[in-house]
């Protein structure tokens, strides 16, 4: 056991030194810029412009479904957020946005502690609304109600927050997403989730992602976590999309296909056309995390990069 | 007086009417798609391709300057924030971001004020981010030490979040700007801000906005808040590109151009490379207010809008 717990050790410190290493090389080269807080970065103009490009070649991939193209913000309602779990699920992740709305005596008083370095946030209200911590998250409540004859497919992109602090450059805690969520029926959301387990599969690869597909669980909170990590696995409700970065022992997911059965469908209200509760189901493209994969593979200038990843990503 | 009174009371009637009118208008064309919260709106994919499209075209006038490229994400460092005397000016506007930090004891404590429907909020402590209030602010405290011979000009695309909620689509929670930044002398700070004053009306006359320039203020805080405001109009720092979008009597502004003396430079240690503190100027197109001004001005759908207007902007 000892031996065992040791190499652990040595490869939990093995890794951290890998995931420091290549932040400060993605530094250096200009592609990310520190902001003095861990897991919060700059983009440089090379890392957003393979971003942009890897983002393009899969809008052309789910366009081949003529989705209905929706852009949500990153903050979303408060009243939906308190609906969906993620307080019972995942708290630690969690981004709450407060203000300040008081007058000019109130402001006074927050102007003192600031001034004498107190915690002044303790003056400050909630907003009515909270960060987006997943990017489908923003949709279901829009789509309470009933569902057209064969349901509706979705075109999703934009920025989730995860409060996870990390000096892994792969665990931001501001990152964009493209997701192709599917509402329907059981077997409509299944065979969305199933086809996507392929298509991004060939997506990966065609961009010399060797990606394999795992059953994969969400980051539950707490004690009372494990169990539902367990559950959701062995539902196999959730496949990951991962490849080495910084790691080849704990790859990174740089995406995943889920399926939520009727989660969604229960809580905002949202009816087949037959009246049944929906079931959704969501493809997501993790697109910092793609590019970092991309930098990794294939080197920190694109301008190197194999011609045919080069051609497929549009790269000029 | 009372006449007067009574006059502006209808008008402010009216405008309030002209805002929600348009809002649902908006609404109804699926351009934009309502959150529950004022000020918070999902985008169309029609709404988000104009918005693709004139970015584009800030993009390439910019490019001109050959400028470095940064994208800087919704949220920024706190300690950063604290510097920049926002809690002084905008408190009302700001967003800072809250978590919970504690373990399962403290969380089945808040879940239990969040059951009984208490503010459970007050169990969050506040992370080491707020949001973004402008785009241009997480540039500076990177640019912090002496800048190259010439200066620097970079160009900026992001979102912005401030807290006033508002019944005015173009007065949205959260929004993207495309900005342009120039850090140097004060000779090249005005040159930038004078350069785009004209180049920005250029590109709005361009689009079919015709657009005034006019000085401005930005919104300060409180009873204090006054003189802030006067000052800055004296000192011509600020200036708006307007247009009417409800209201032909308050037109709305969707650009500015702004000087921003040595405020930046002071407080985050630029230099130029003489050894002065660095100036620094810069001009913002706030993307979803000119999307709003294009649909109000051509139409809610661009499939029918003046052919140079869509050649000019690439809509195909």
């Amino acid at each position: 056991m000892c031996v065992v717990h040791n190499t652990h050790q040595d490869l939990a410190l093995e890794t951290a030194d890998a995931y420091t290493l290549y932040r400060d090389e993605l530094v250096r080269a200009k592609l990310l810029i520190p902001s003095g807080v861990r897991g919060v970065y700059g983009r440089g103009g090379v890392f957003e412009d393979v971003i942009t490009k890897f983002d393009a070649l899969v809008s052309r991939a789910g366009a081949e479904m003529k989705p209905e193209v929706m852009r949500f913000p990153p903050i979303f309602n408060r009243a939906h957020y308190e609906q969906i779990d993620h307080i019972h699920n995942f708290p630690d992740l969690m981004g709450s946005l407060h203000t300040f709305m008081g007058g000019d005596s109130e402001h006074k008083a927050m102007l003192g502690k600031f001034e004498r370095k107190e915690d002044w946030s303790r003056d400050l209200a909630p907003a009515r609304v909270m960060m987006t911590p997943a990017i489908c998250y923003p949709l279901y409540p829009t789509a309470a109600g009933t569902l057209p004859e064969g349901g509706r497919r979705v075109d999703l992109q934009g920025f989730a927050f995860r409060h996870e602090p990390s000096d892994d450059p792969a665990r931001m805690q501001i990152f964009r997403m493209h997701e192709f969520v599917r509402l329907g029926t059981p077997g409509q959301a299944l065979e969305h989730r199933n086809y996507w387990l392929d298509r991004g599969q060939e997506i990966f690869r065609s961009v010399g992602l060797n990606t394999e597909r795992v059953v994969a669980n969400d980051p539950f909170f707490g004690r009372g976590g494990k169990v539902q990590k367990a559950i959701q696995r062995e539902q196999n409700l959730k496949y990951e999309f991962v490849v080495p970065i910084c790691s080849t022992e704990k790859p990174t997911a740089i995406g995943s296909s889920n399926y939520h059965l009727d989660h969604f469908g229960s809580v905002f209200g949202i009816r087949t056309a037959d009246g049944a509760v929906a079931h959704s189901a969501c493809v997501g493209f993790g697109l910092e995390r793609v590019a970092l994969a991309l930098f990794k593979t294939h080197g920190l200038d694109p301008g190197s990069w194999p011609q045919n990843v080069r051609d497929v990503l549009a790269l000029d």
